[in-house]
């Protein structure tokens, strides 16, 4: 398993079962495949099961693959057994469905009670309440950055752009606000331009985020001249890190550039991004900084 | 002065200067006029300054007025003294224009280092910056509630729905995000769905906030079913209550409505509610709920 031209010496933690194949239950964006490359690269097999609706079916067809409905709990268990699966990993943009368009198989069924219950709360909420399901069944939830840490965020910049003072004061800003609305289990992103709140993240996702100021930008609803103003993105303080830490790849960059702001920061070694190359030449292109930070902005 | 057919025994400031009649600078929305009636039924004559571009032509046209451009301080001064005004109160919606589309005035010219000033911070700072510099020129800001009492929200329903058990844990969710998001002087409403936050306001103002609800809904991004959630809306807690205080209007249940929602709290005593009995018909036609809540949920 040992990796000649990679020696990862800052991988955290060596998967206990590192022996057997991964089962990726895999969402949108290009995170999962950049996870697969590399747990592929380390020499782990890798097991993909793309949900429909969500994985891009181009992204998926190098690697073995098994489509999977949500709600198919039964049809995973078996597809995963029967490869010899124990450690499992969720990695991807998510969409919350509506409970009534899904397709309910019968282990679904049975666990139907338990995935309600975790289904009222937030996010985080469902999410635990799911990996729990997992894990009694025998599969081990393993974080993406746990089997594949180069994905984590490092810190100070990506490409040549610096944050200026007015920027790290927006940046301490918007990280407050982040810490302040953690405990309401909602978004992890903000955008803050010369100390005023631009917008906040909710359930629209980042790119729908994004798009809202360039719109109101381009109505005149934002005092600010383009150029200012920076989008943060943090894990919330209680979440469990197995799941969905904040991320950012190229496309991030395109909208950050096209909100008129001034750049991205990520917390350093709590956020995923992708293709570091492709970052850092689209912020160089863009003229936009992007830079690994601490999670908090003063200590 | 005295009213005979409303004695209005809530009425918590009686204005020093009743003898004088009350400038009025307005933004957009139907606040501003519900206030003009209210401070003329009380025997007061009103002397508008729609601001260009905010106020609509429509409203204003049965009332004295002075159409102004922002950064004309000249000319509001000038009118108003003629006038003999000397209580000014600011009330509607405000966009917050790019500094390089104002023009600028002789005394606005002089007064430019102290507005660039109050203009670096949040809205909390530019307005109190703005009413200070009234106050130096010898005019006194009054809040619209404080000339017109009844326009503050009550507390309680208006309509005939009340928010279930389920829609009063949403309230009591948002309250908690508003005071926790208080102190970053951004927006001052959030909608919470079976304790999921869909949606917070930051500049977007909340029409565009629910507008955006209902566009996720449409395209099945939210798992709750429709006739779930509550819009809240509530004052920043450091706030200067003279201005800008939350508003709802038949406008607000109906995007609400639109966004399927089950209803709409504000904070009794802390919000204004244009056209009561337009918001009572258009709550009932639409199946929500509109109440006002106690400031914390939960004492």
């Amino acid at each position: 398993m040992a990796d000649a031209h990679d020696p990862a010496p800052s991988a955290p933690h060596k998967p206990a079962d590192g022996d057997t194949p991964l089962a990726m239950i895999i969402g949108g964006g290009s995170i999962p495949v950049a996870v697969a490359d590399a747990v592929t690269r380390r020499g782990r097999r890798v097991v993909l099961f793309p949900v429909r609706g969500w994985a891009d079916p181009a992204a998926v067809g190098t690697f073995k693959h098994y489509w999977l409905r949500l709600a198919q709990a039964g049809f995973f268990r078996r597809h995963a057994r029967a490869e010899g699966c124990r450690d499992v990993v969720f990695v991807g943009t998510a969409l919350r469905p509506p409970l009534h368009t899904l397709r309910i198989d019968w282990l679904t069924l049975r666990l139907l009670p338990r995935i309600v219950r975790a289904y009222r709360g937030g996010d985080d909420h469902l999410i635990s309440g799911i990996a729990r399901i997992f894990e009694d069944h025998g599969f081990r939830v393993v974080a993406p950055h746990e089997v594949a840490p180069e994905i984590l965020m490092p810190a100070g910049p990506i490409g040549s752009r610096m944050p200026s003072e007015r920027d790290r004061a927006d940046i301490a800003h918007a990280l407050a606000l982040l810490e302040a609305t953690g405990p309401f289990d909602m978004g992890q992103a903000a955008v803050v331009a010369g100390g005023h709140v631009l917008a906040v993240e909710a359930t629209e996702g980042t790119d729908a985020m994004l798009a809202r100021i360039a719109e109101m930008r381009a109505r005149g609803r934002i005092a600010v001249p383009a150029g200012t103003g920076v989008l943060v993105k943090a894990p919330k303080p209680q979440q469990d890190r197995r799941f969905d830490l904040p991320a950012i790849g190229p496309r991030t960059v395109e909208e950050a550039a096209r909100a008129g702001l001034a750049g991205i920061a990520v917390v350093a070694g709590g956020s995923v991004v992708a293709e570091p190359a492709a970052v850092a030449a689209a912020a160089d292109k863009a003229k936009i900084f992007v830079v690994g930070i601490p999670a908090r902005a003063k200590p």
